[in-house]
């Protein structure tokens, strides 16, 4: 590993870092939307309140130099943080689980504006299965494996009640897949090789009551 | 405030242990489901891959004791965990941006089980306003205010185009709500008292296929 880790050093970026450059392409397509050409790592660090030498480092990870005194070009910078971030390439995904969440993500057309290609989904409601959902045929979850290979998908999602998401990622892993996006809060075991991204917007939700309820108790409304 | 910090230990929870504790919520809502009734912090570790200290550190925020060789009693454990998270009570919230993402969270039920209440829509779509959506009703965005006080909502969700997302927190404010939910990839900026809770799917999307790019490509399929 350690040996290809220097043939790739562009992959290796910290998660940090990584999360961080969705939000310099936020603020980019806003300024391109603008007809801003340049922009300076010091003009994005006021506007986004990120340490400016943070920015220069985070973006250093791309393919493209800031001029002096100018800064980077809005459109090439735009065009190089979508493509490193994978936005421009179209990843098939399968999910599992297409109940009020799932149906959601079905529904929401941003995703494919970022690369993310939903073009199955599973459930084990026979209401469901047989029908379509915006265009993405919903099949029984025993064809999992056979629809896996039919659609060439590398992603997972994991739209089920908790009680389900070890099992349904077990059969996602064994189908072939190699990235599982787990929406429920629960905690996923999987080999090490295969990626696991959780996004429990439940959890977020705690957070924010929590501080909330902070900042009502001390008063400061 | 200091003072006060003393004065409500239990709400000065750090913010990762807060965002462990959803992860138990659903591990012990499981095990009620399956009717058991103890759970000692050894098996939460091994079953979710959590240092046993740590869970045990985690828990102590909580207004509940395990019995030494029992463990916790897994209902009270899960009441417990409910009520801490603020999942129990409702707290009604507003949204702005009535497109695709947030169309989505208005029918994800699931949200209302965590305690989140979504009573009101907006959006500046002529379409959309005036409509309904799952009972919700949606307003002009220029009645935020006249709503706000209405519902008592003291939440916002901002699911607009990235470009609107700095307006969209600043009318949220001058309305009067204390918290922020925002799902755009934009930075927003607001005065210290406001709670902004970030929540960007796409740049956990962004990660995700790094992390799968790497994993390909250094062969380990």
């Amino acid at each position: 590993m350690a040996s290809e880790q220097r043939l790739a050093p562009r992959d290796f970026i910290p998660e940090p870092a990584l999360r961080r450059l969705p939000w310099y392409l936020a603020y980019v397509t806003l300024l391109r939307k603008r007809d801003v050409e340049y922009v300076s790592s010091t003009q994005i660090s006021r506007d986004l309140n990120v340490d400016a030498s943070q920015i220069a480092k985070d973006l250093s990870f791309l393919n493209i130099k800031g001029k002096t005194r100018i800064g980077y070009e809005v459109a090439s910078l735009e065009a190089e943080l979508e493509d490193f971030l994978g936005f421009r390439r179209s990843h098939n995904a399968l999910i599992v689980g297409v109940g009020s969440l799932g149906g959601a993500l079905i529904q929401d057309s941003g995703l494919e504006q970022f690369g993310l290609n939903i073009v199955a989904g599973f459930d084990i409601n026979p209401d469901l299965i047989g029908r379509t959902l915006c265009g993405i045929p919903v099949f029984d979850v025993r064809e999992l494996d056979l629809r896996r290979r039919q659609f060439a998908a590398d992603i997972g999602i994991i739209t089920v009640p908790v009680e389900h998401a070890q099992s349904v990622a077990d059969k996602f892993v064994a189908a072939g897949v190699k990235a599982l996006w787990n929406f429920t809060p629960f905690r996923i075991r999987v080999s090490d090789d295969i990626v696991v991204q959780n996004t429990s917007i439940y959890a977020h939700l705690a957070v924010m009551y929590n501080r909330l309820n902070m900042n009502l108790s001390s008063g400061r409304q």
